[in-house]
């Protein structure tokens, strides 16, 4: 073989950028002729040349395209987005305890100060409390019978054979743990849904590959029903549903803050009755009117731009804004609380490993495995959890006392 | 005044990471002493310092704090999302015409490659078609009343002076148009629920000051009602909701394309009967079986990757998980859509001015307002409900196909 | 012809009994040999001799099979159902003002007894406050498009004729008026939603009617659409929907009366405190969490037992169990409120012409048409809602005070 | 004592018509100086002086005011339905084999005549096959805590104790087995799900009580939290819901038949691509984008009707509505199918033991309790859900062909 001629039909940087441009070459197949940090830049200056503008922003990243291989393709550069910090703000949780500053990465002007305005508020309330209320992954594998009498039958041996099935469905996984498996008939349509502990990592790969694994032994071992999908929709990941509501999923967690009145005089500049109302028009007449499963102000905020700063999945804002805000009188005060009713966080996997992501978590003591394994991932949860409840205090206590919009005119437009 | 004791008391940047490392100077207290740069410069360190841990991506960024006023506060850096770029996918909408690249910035691997593989089809298929099927911004005001029959009487009063309100609630907004005011009672409480041309911006903000300024305007003129707050989660924002599906808000969109058999066996490698047959059971039933808002299979994944790219507000992901996708059979192949019932889109304002948000903008062709005004956000939603098109044929192809799990485990672990 | 041989040819009762009870002759065959009353004897005694029973309570009614014709086919009896009388209740509506008797026709021992003391605590308290809040029956016809391309064309068109289809719909209808067409798209899914006054009777027929001749008259004169059926269910008659509770439908009501902390005290034997607590707990919290549309303690027991009485379509006591009981804190007591957003009622048509039904409405002073057309069933709508008024308060009041299952255990095991 | 006063105290029947015409004497009170019989006439009696009006029909009953005392209170008569008869139709279930006709109270013109068409069709493709998927009835007990921390202790105390109160629950009653309690928690809110079998009663009343008993158990055994009600809404009974769709609850339910296509072009004047394009557009789209609950055309028909002559709680009416129609396509026609999530029957209690819905039962061969007990309840179950799978083939397939409207027309205005 002539090195030589091989070496000149090596394509260079520029031809590669040039073809890329012209589309005679695709951006997967860039990787193919160099490494995958120059691959990001060919295909960044491809579609300057292309479309004859400058991306000088989109080139600065310390994040390696060599150390992002499995969170994206294609890669051409990096999306900065701002990082601001509440907090510190005291949590009494069964897995947080003690103080903590909040990473928060948004462009939502006012965010970062109402979050840090909750902090205070539960701070000279003397803490949050909170705690995990359930802890489990859900998949749900679809089926297709002949006929409603055959869908009874199937399940009918599926739960004969849990045991069986739990174990064939977690065979390669060390990490998870298969609790429960539901199941689901209508007419001929069949779901079993799993319920995995995933442990530190988010997990739905993971169940998602038990869920297949189960399919596939099921296809093998009974005739008679059709393995259709790994997904079926009632898991269900990333779409809002009454399911997740009632059932909770991922982790279903509640933070709560007894708010004296006299915090709620001076620092939200408002009175119990003023919140209990609001909470009561709003966050459950409103909501239910509306067909709504979010009975809260903004939980959807909070859990964004935490998700955003610690390498979760932002898709699951979604589930993450599924839940309950309550405001209870109390002797002194109120009983502020926040129930969400799937929060999706893991510290492992996913973009938990990605540089900037990874110190956020370690800023919060949860980057990697907890010790023992899974505790990591429901810290993150507590403190998750009490900074939606710092975020629902501050909102709700601006509306209350009615200065929202000044707050939002002086900060952003 | 001595000038000199006053330089000499101006704190230096290490007492200033010592305080805040300490508590004794609080987060938004710093720019009293220093600029935003270096502000968000002691923050970091004094965090580096009070948890003794080195947090050296965080400060790699371009979008100076300077410049993230309207963004963010309590600035302390920057997270780095990985950008990847799928297509370039052929689009004919009303506004978008012609071939674009999708930037998605996301940490889940495999979801550029899928939509890339989905932007293939689509093109093999001669392009997506796609219309905006309503547009307009919501919020609704709250207020309440002492008996329902003053709920009817206040509610009779707004439907008399509708015209007055519209033009009282745009008062000072340039850039607003109330195209309609909703009223809604339940008992004593009463939403008036604004919807408003907010043209290239997102627009909660603006329709959020119409709504204190409608507030107002009755509280002074209205005896007998009581304003509670601006928003009454009849809008309803960033909780998902049967009203927001059933209505549309912000802007609800329909991308669609007809996939000839040949396109679907080629590429997808499954079948038109396996493609209608596993959204009816996954999509359909599934969804409905769980009492679901999102009859798709992860709408959610693709807008909030595009959103990420694009400088929209994260949150918004909830909205924008709500609608459907419909496959039916036609002729030669399946006609697949995407309905999506909330895309909460801008182009101005928000975080569309960060620098690397921006030129994914630019690279779209939709940064900043549109000739006319209104048609950039116009146009970003189409290519957004493309994109989200994309994904979907991508997904369930591979559900259909069943090597969902298969990507999955190569791609990302 | 030979007339003898005809009537040797007619069959006797006794024959065309057996000839039933055989299945040589069809149910609705009877009636071409015998008159109605004749032909609902020989079916019940057919049945007899096949079954070998005897339905003898069945045969007793005064409602002529002859007179029913309207109403049932294949008629072979009446059930009984027992009828009480609670009130009077003292009632301060738009249409209804006065002392009214309520009737209910029931089989759940203790709900007359519940009501009649509901009626008692709203009259200790001065009487109810009623009001309709809207009116208007709807039906929703539905289509189909190639594309979505083509349902947003389409829907353009029925906008810009929009008069012209109104005026065609009601054509041949001199009781029915087209208020409104809505229009919806889902992909290649068009409905257009009919929304009609249609005065003193439900309407449900009359708007059917009225949506087939629009999609005849569409059929003709827009081509590219296929008109599919006349009910597309985003009307949506007989199954609960959140549209249905967002925008009311049929009539629309609030009832509701400020009970004195006296007499929650003395008649209903809780406090104030428990009762808004109780409401807060079950009817808010309970039915959020169970993804309910009903927010209330029993609305579908009272609408069913005066549907009954008064004839009107018991399938509606679905649309009539949707809604909100609201407790409030006023000074000296509660406001105790409830909405119903769908009450399918009329005072002439359907079940309203059967003799003892129509004795009830007269009981009521609401038989036939109102003057002016329209008062009657609005005035009956506001009697049914004070009486679920009546019923929520009582049930509450019971579960508050703890003594439900009492009253259970002593009229009815 | 002297006889003679006291019998020229005793008030005649004229002196007590006067009186309780006239308010002197209440409802109730007729009792205390008359039979049951005699004080239904003297109520009725009141009435028609107290109003100048006569109420003839209201007097025709065989259904005895003495034996009505578990079913009502202060009778004043009856209300007759018409009764018509459909069927026989062929049932091929667990519980009810063979031909059965269908009883049908209802005042809705056509009602009977399409249940009847679609027995036809049943029967034309050989019998419907049936099949009861679940069967639990269910009452959601309500507690309060101090703290969402202590919701969790009280229902991880719950967990540990389970037997003991499922025993507790059950202590008095001989026909309930407690089979599970759920736990649900919202904050300081807490509910015990009980779910129970009740045999062949329909068995709200015994939970209520084995709800009350755990509630009063859990108060002496318990400290530290409230019970509040034996009813929480999340059981949750006559309002439509989520939890009910996705659980099911009484009888879930599901009947089916496959018609061939000859039999739905010959009888039902259509095609199976008609019938699966209007369920899907109809049944699954329309009730989807409505937000509902019942993905079906009328269930609540068939079941309002079926409860009305078998003496079922008509309320439940609203719980029957909630389910799925399927139709999918099978190598020579459809399989068409229903899914009742909530069948509330019972062939014990209730109204069932009034004599004319007596005779309906025994019609059906299921009056009074089965052997072995509970079988009568089940059979009666599956004859429901076959009758509703009548009434979905029979409108859906008059809609597809486009004659809904004008067989109302011919038979009810």
């Amino acid at each position: 073989m002539d090195t030589n001629s091989d070496l000149s039909n090596k394509p260079s940087v520029e031809e590669l950028v040039e073809k890329y441009a012209n589309g005679e070459i695709k951006a997967y197949e860039i990787e193919k002729h160099v490494n995958p940090n120059k691959a990001a830049e060919i295909r960044l200056k491809g579609l300057e040349k292309k479309y004859n503008k400058r991306f000088d922003n989109l080139k600065v990243y310390s994040i390696l395209p060599q150390n992002c291989g499995p969170n994206i393709e294609n890669m051409i550069g990096a999306i900065q987005v701002p990082l601001g910090i509440a907090g510190p703000v005291k949590i009494k949780g069964e897995y947080s305890i003690g103080e903590f500053h909040i990473p928060l990465s948004t462009t939502e002007g006012t965010l970062v100060a109402s979050v840090n305005r909750g902090c205070s508020v539960i701070n000279k309330s003397g803490g949050a409390k909170v705690v995990i209320l359930k802890s489990g992954q859900t998949r749900s594998v679809l089926f297709k019978s002949k006929s409603v009498i055959e869908s009874k039958k199937f399940v009918d041996w599926v739960k004969e054979n849990i045991d069986l099935l739990k174990k064939e469905a977690k065979a390669e996984e060390r990490f998870i743990e298969i609790d429960d498996i539901e199941t689901f008939i209508l007419g001929t349509t069949v779901w079993l849904r799993l319920i995995a502990n995933t442990n530190d990592a988010m997990g739905m790969n993971m169940v998602t590959i038990a869920g297949k694994r189960i399919g596939d032994y099921i296809s093998e071992n009974y005739s008679d029903i059709e393995f259709v999908s790994e997904s079926g929709n009632m898991c269900i990941d990333k779409k809002p549903s009454a399911l997740t509501m009632i059932k909770g999923r991922g982790k279903k967690v509640s933070a709560e803050v007894m708010i004296p009145n006299k915090v709620i005089e001076k620092y939200l500049k408002t009175t119990a009755e003023k919140l209990i109302d609001l909470n009561y028009r709003k966050n459950m007449l409103g909501s239910a009117m509306s067909g709504s499963l979010g009975y809260n102000a903004h939980f959807a905020n909070i859990v964004a731009a935490m998700f955003l700063a610690t390498g979760q999945d932002m898709a699951h804002t979604v589930d993450g804004s599924i839940g309950f805000t309550t405001i209870e009188k109390v002797d002194d005060g109120v009983l502020f609380g926040v129930t969400i009713s799937s929060l999706q966080v893991g510290t492992v996997g996913g973009g938990t490993g990605v540089a900037t992501q990874k110190e956020c978590l370690d800023l919060l003591g949860v980057a990697g495995p907890g010790e023992p394994t899974g505790d990591n991932s429901k810290k993150l949860a507590e403190i998750v959890a009490t900074a939606v409840l710092a975020g629902e205090i501050s909102l709700l206590g601006a509306q209350a006392a009615k200065h929202l919009t000044r707050a939002h005119l002086k900060h952003n437009r």
